[in-house]
């Protein structure tokens, strides 16, 4: 079992706080400072323009897209960085929805993200082919996957419930009847163990400021499975994606490999941090910290239902079908995590009535889920759910 | 006039370097330490998620963006920040050539940047409504403007030989037949006396890590004239682009204004430092800042052509017609810089022959061009380019 009270010394954390909202942004790894400290003054200071091959800048984003690809079961150099989760959505549906011509359907779940819903919707309204972007339940993709749909574009953890889904068997049912598959990993990566090479994904994305911990607006990944990278057209067809970038040709020729995906200047200063908040997941393997996180999710389930019966599970009980985040719902959720949020407790509100906790083992314990457990009880048999003043504060604003 | 001195004691030059390469990357300006130990520390780490809204994150893009459109005489609240230079061109693009959907051509030339022709090249992949690009030279921009052209799309400043097109008579030509303008500002920004409003332009992206100096990979800028902003669609339509970000609609409604324009996490560290540098910003006039680089450039010119007649002026002389940069052609231009580099004058070469020099007056003063005059001189002089040696370094790895 990896060491997590050495990895938990490693973050800075707010006194007085609980924070169970790494799932929305990670906490500033302390080794950041000197990371930044180093590419601001050492890099950028020093070299100038000659940072992008004397400090090796150019190849960033290869060489941190490896770094995640060991956490979600991809092999080396199918991982590239850049960008925001959206933008890699984007480049992902649009090269999909080429190599299935004759299909018109991108199927997804009302449990993912909706920017990934919008950013299909725009790449459609500007084919105008006559795609249609199907949404069902989460619980009905199964049976809606049909020989009309092109990609199935899923996150596999939703982001409300925290219920996830089987990336293998959706990724085999998938592959049976012809379509390709993009998974989003944003509450994946870093919170459970993704194997994209065993589970045959076709695209995968997702972002590095959730468990990940890479700061604020971190930067984006996108893997594309061997078989697919290149035949990909990287419809956001940049000059880094380019194959000799600086022969500076008039006409676009895509990179071999995962580089085509490249678009602009990759942002150095973020990785810096992101380099920092790797260091800490190089300490511990994928395996731990998923058993941990379920073991804390499972305590703090037991305390509040224990001592909450206003509050309904939102997430799934079966190990197998939960992310590592632990949701539920309530009425007057909004102002229910305002008043935990003031307590000391930091989780999140999404609407309509989901109260979301995140556990990840890295700077979380069983103390403070315990603690957190105990706040949680006080507050809610404090509050008085019938008052103005709460019922007022339940509007989200 | 602005004190320049003021201004070069505010960034970090490496010791025994000329850099003349601001207009690649700029230097690191030494406010960007405290600015980015501020958001690690203060906002980062002691805030977490709620940095989001109690420092202000969420609205950085705008913020920033305000601080840019009055170094490129925008209105207030028409130029957001984001992604990078590539990505804005493609929202900008997408939008436009939707704003004109009878026409097919796309306007450009060979002097612009080859991403923004890349990305050009992706989108009409991608619509395969038979646009076409249409690349001619810089002088035959004017001539080629046509009523079959939907966008005319310019780099207003040559990355080559720093040649500066007339973008309000160029604007003009192509609304008197209907078209609409994209001006790429990566060399104009921070460089030049850019009036958008004046010129009447209806679209314009640029960088922030050349002569604003941002730091490298620094996020993006787009402007979008009031008249079409409303009419705008953004094909990028992510999350933070949608009118209710917090609703989580499973449909994308585009926000009202320039809003629109983003689309995912904003890169808030890279902001700390663009801040920074936008600093000393405001300092100074744009108005002393063209007047005083014009003024270095001339005084580079003089020198060079009064010593080495193996180079051969590339940029125009008539100040209406340059930017902020000096480039002469050489036959061994890539071997010459290296050259030059090693004796501590820091330019670029672009191939074929270019070898670049870019003037900024917040660093660079009457010494530093007379001391770069000084070597150049001696080590044109000096390299026998006759010389195998030389001749071998000559080729482009």
């Amino acid at each position: 079992m990896s060491d997590f009270s050495a990895t938990k010394k490693m973050f800075s954390l707010p006194a007085g706080m609980i924070y169970l909202d790494g799932n929305s942004l990670g906490p500033l790894p302390l080794g950041a400072q000197a990371k930044m400290d180093h590419v601001l003054h050492n890099e950028w200071g020093e070299m100038v323009i000659t940072g992008w091959n004397r400090a090796g800048w150019i190849d960033a984003p290869t060489r941190i897209g490896n770094r995640i690809a060991k956490l979600i079961g991809a092999p080396e150099n199918h991982v590239v960085m850049g960008d925001t989760l959206s933008l890699k959505v984007y480049q992902a549906l649009a090269s999909a929805l080429e190599l299935r011509p004759g299909r018109r359907v991108i199927l997804s779940d009302s449990g993912n993200f909706p920017s990934d819903l919008y950013m299909a919707q725009g790449l459609i309204n500007s084919l105008g082919k006559g795609h249609e972007l199907k949404v069902v339940k989460p619980e009905e993709v199964e049976a809606a996957i049909s020989n009309e749909v092109a990609v199935l574009m899923l996150t596999e953890i939703d982001y409300r419930t925290g219920r996830r889904h089987d990336m293998d068997a959706l990724t085999a049912k998938a592959h049976s009847i012809g379509a390709l598959t993009i998974w989003d990993l944003a509450h994946s990566a870093g919170a459970v163990d993704v194997d994209l090479s065993r589970a045959n994904a076709d695209f995968a994305v997702g972002c590095t400021y959730k468990y990940l911990n890479g700061g604020p607006g971190a930067p984006a990944f996108i893997y594309v499975a061997p078989e697919h990278i290149d035949h990909a057209r990287p419809a956001l067809s940049g000059w880094l994606g380019h194959t000799a970038p600086f022969a500076f040709d008039l006409d676009y020729r895509p990179a071999s490999g995962i580089d085509r995906m490249r678009v602009g200047t990759p942002p150095i200063l973020a990785f810096a941090a992101l380099d920092a908040a790797l260091d800490i997941w190089d300490m511990v393997s994928m395996a731990d910290v998923r058993a941990k996180s379920l073991e804390l999710g499972d305590r703090f389930i037991a305390g509040i239902e224990a001592q909450c019966d206003m509050l309904t599970l939102a997430t799934p009980r079966d190990h197998e079908k939960r992310g590592s985040q632990v949701s539920f719902r309530f009425e007057h959720g909004y102002a229910a995590m305002q008043a935990l949020i003031e307590h000391g407790v930091v989780g999140d509100f999404r609407a309509p009535d989901i109260m979301r906790f995140g556990f990840t083992p890295l700077f979380i314990d069983e103390d403070d889920v315990n603690e957190a457990v105990a706040i949680v009880a006080e507050v809610m048999r404090g509050a008085l759910w019938d008052n103005p003043r709460f019922q007022k504060r339940s509007k989200v604003t």
